[in-house]
C-alpha cells in the first residue's frame, strides 16, 4: 500500500510500504476512507517530536472501514465505518477506567502517527479497536466525522470544558488556527457574551470573525485594552492559549481576570515564564491537557442531530494519492488560507 | 495606645500612637482581646511589600471586643466577641457578592496591616464591620478562633480545597510552616491515604508528623521518589506549594500525577519558570489565590462542635506588651520552634 513516512528531520515521501497485520488480537486493520494532516505532522517533520523515528507513517486522524478485526475485537466488525481518534485507549487501565483515555497507562494515548504507524496511508492497524474507534451514524459524513479525530473534542474539552466557559462570559481564544477556531466554535454551546480572538495573521481572524468572535486584536492591537473595554477593566473569564509558544501563554495569563481560568491547548516544546508574584493573589486556575476524547460520542451525535457542522474548518479537498500536494498546501497555510485539508479514497 | 509601627524596611516600634476612630459609618472599633504575627508581617519589615508604607500599623490576625460601632453596623454591637478576620469585604461588589472576598473591589480584600493600620494594638478600627468580622460562639476560645484569622482559612481553601483533596488521595505538602500544617491538618478533613511533608528544617518536619504528616522529605532525600513509591510510580493526586519560592513551586508541579492538581498557597515575589514542555500533556491543574475566608463560619462551627482543634499552632504565649519578644521568638522561629504566637491582654 501507499503511505507518508517519516524519513527524519525535514524530510517525508508517499510511498510503498506493507500493508499492516493483525498483531494482537484487540486489533483492527481499517481501510481509510478519509484523513488529515494535522499542526503536530509539521512539528514531527520539523524534527521537534524526537520521540517519532524515522520510517513512521504519519497521522492521527482518519475516518475508515473495517476490513479485518482480531479475534478478541467485539463492537466492530468487518464493514463497519468508524472514526479512528488522535487517542487510543486500552480500556483497562487506571486512567482509562476514569475516562482519562488520553494519559492510558496501557500502551495507548497519542501513539498512532507517533509511536505506532498512523493514518496517512491506504490501510491502517488500530489497536484496542474497540475502545479507540467509534462507530459513525449514518447520518454524519465522513469529513465531518474527521473533524472529531482531533480538533474538536480536543479543543471542546482541553480549552472549553477545562477552561469552564459559561453563558454571559468573555472567553479570549489566542491562536487563530484550526484548534484556536474549533475552541471559537464550542465555546459558543455555552453562549459566552464576547469571544476575542488575538492571532498575527488577518486571514485567520477574519475565520475567527466566521467561526462566532464578535471582537478580533491582530498585531498592531492592544489585547488587554480589548479585553478590558468588554469587561469593565476586569479581564477574561477563561483566556485559551492555542498556539504552544511562551508569549501566548504568557499573554493568556495577563488577560485574564481575578478568579478566571487559562486553559492551555497549545503543543508546547519550552517552558514559560509563571508570574507568581502577580498570579498568586489573583485565584487563577490554569489547566493543561492532552484530549481523552471522553466527549467524541456526544460531539458524534451533536453533528448526527444538525447540532453542531464542522465542516467550515474544510478549506482543501484532495484525493489519498495527492498526499504530497495536501502536505504543501497544508504546511503553507499563510498562503493557502488552509484550514483543515481533507483526502479521500 | 500602644501599637507595632512599621518604619520601613528592617525597622519596627511598640510606640504610642493616636486611638482609632470610626472614619465610615460602616466601621467598628475593636479593642484587641488576642493577636498573632504571620510570617507575611516579617516579609512587609524585610521591605518586600511596598505597598506598605512606613507609619502602618502591622497586623490582619485579631480577636476583640466590639467597643464601638459607626451608624450603619447592623450585625454587630458594643460588647461582641468578634474574630477580625485578614480579608476585609465591602460586601457589595461584584465578587463579594459571589463569595470571592479576597478579590474585593469595593476598598476591601487584604487590606489590615498592609493597606490601612492593623491588628498589632490595642484598638483597631474595622472597614465594613458586618461583612469583616465574625462574632465568636460562647465554647470557642480566643486563641482558638484567632487561627481562624488567616492560616486555617487560607490553608484550608487556598490549599486543600482549590486542590481538591479526596478520600484515598496522595497529598504532599511543600513547606511545613504554620500554613504548611495547616494545609495538613485541613488536608486529613477529607481523608487521603498518605499525606507527604517536604520540608528543610527536621523541627517542622517533626511538626507535620504531629499534625498528620505520615511520609516526611528531609534536606537529603529524594521527594520525587518518596512520591512514586506511594503512587505506584503515578506521582501526587495533589501538591500544595506552601513556601513561596520559584523552587519549591517547581518540585510541586513535578511531583504530581497525570491528571493532578498543584495549588500555590505560597506569597512569591519572584516568577517561576512553568514546564510546559512536560506539563501541557499532563492534564494537570494550577490554582492560585488569596483567601476568600468564605469557609471562616464552617471552620467556626468545627472547632465550636469540637471537630477541629488548632491549639497545636500555638508554640508561645505573651502578653501584648511583650509585642518585641513576640516577634523576636516569631522571627528566630528555626531556633525557637515558634509556629504560632499569641498576645493577650
Amino acid at each position: 500500500m501507499k503511505a507518508m513516512v517519516y524519513q527524519g528531520p525535514g524530510n517525508r515521501s508517499w510511498q510503498e510500504v506493507p500493508d499492516p497485520e493483525i498483531i494482537d488480537d484487540t486489533d483492527a486493520i481499517v481501510e481509510v476512507r478519509a484523513v488529515t494532516i494535522c499542526g503536530t505532522d509539521l512539528h514531527i517533520l520539523k524534527g521537534d517530536v524526537p520521540t517519532v523515528e524515522p520510517g513512521r507513517i504519519l497521522g492521527h486522524e482518519a475516518v475508515g472501514t473495517v476490513v479485518r478485526t482480531g479475534a478478541a475485537v467485539r463492537t466492530i466488525a468487518e464493514g463497519d465505518r468508524v472514526l479512528v481518534s488522535c487517542i487510543t485507549a486500552c480500556g483497562r487501565c487506571r486512567y482509562c477506567r476514569i475516562g482519562m483515555f488520553g494519559q492510558c497507562l496501557g500502551g495507548g494515548g497519542w501513539i498512532l502517527g507517533h509511536r505506532v504507524d498512523g493514518t496517512q496511508a491506504e490501510y491502517l492497524r488500530v489497536p484496542f479497536a474497540d475502545t479507540s474507534t467509534y462507530k459513525l451514524p449514518e447520518g454524519v459524513a465522513d469529513e465531518s466525522a474527521l473533524m472529531l479525530a482531533d480538533i474538536l473534542p480536543t479543543s471542546y474539552e482541553v480549552g472549553v470544558l477545562n477552561g469552564k466557559v459559561g453563558p454571559g462570559d468573555t472567553v479570549v481564544v489566542v491562536g487563530a488556527g484550526p484548534i484556536g477556531l474549533s475552541a471559537i466554535l464550542s465555546a459558543r454551546l455555552f453562549t459566552p457574551s464576547h469571544i476575542v480572538a488575538v492571532d498575527l495573521a488577518p486571514a485567520r481572524l477574519e475565520a475567527a470573525k466566521r467561526f462566532g468572535a464578535d471582537v478580533v486584536v491582530g498585531p498592531g492591537d492592544d489585547a488587554a485594552a480589548a479585553v478590558a473595554e468588554l469587561t469593565g477593566g476586569l479581564g477574561a473569564d477563561t483566556a485559551i492559549e492555542a498556539v504552544g509558544v511562551p508569549e501566548t501563554f504568557e499573554l493568556c495569563t495577563r488577560l485574564v481576570r481575578p478568579g478566571g481560568r487559562v486553559a492551555n491547548v497549545g503543543v508546547h516544546g519550552k517552558p514559560a515564564t509563571l508570574h507568581l508574584e502577580d498570579l498568586w493573589i489573583k485565584n487563577v486556575t490554569i489547566t493543561t491537557g492532552l484530549v481523552d476524547t471522553y466527549s467524541t460520542p456526544t460531539l458524534l451525535d451533536m453533528i448526527a442531530a444538525g447540532r453542531l457542522d464542522p465542516t467550515a474548518f474544510i478549506t482543501h479537498r484532495f484525493a489519498l494519492e495527492e498526499m504530497e500536494a495536501a502536505y504543501e498546501t497544508f504546511a503553507n497555510a499563510q498562503d493557502t488560507g488552509a484550514l483543515k485539508v481533507v483526502l479521500t479514497r
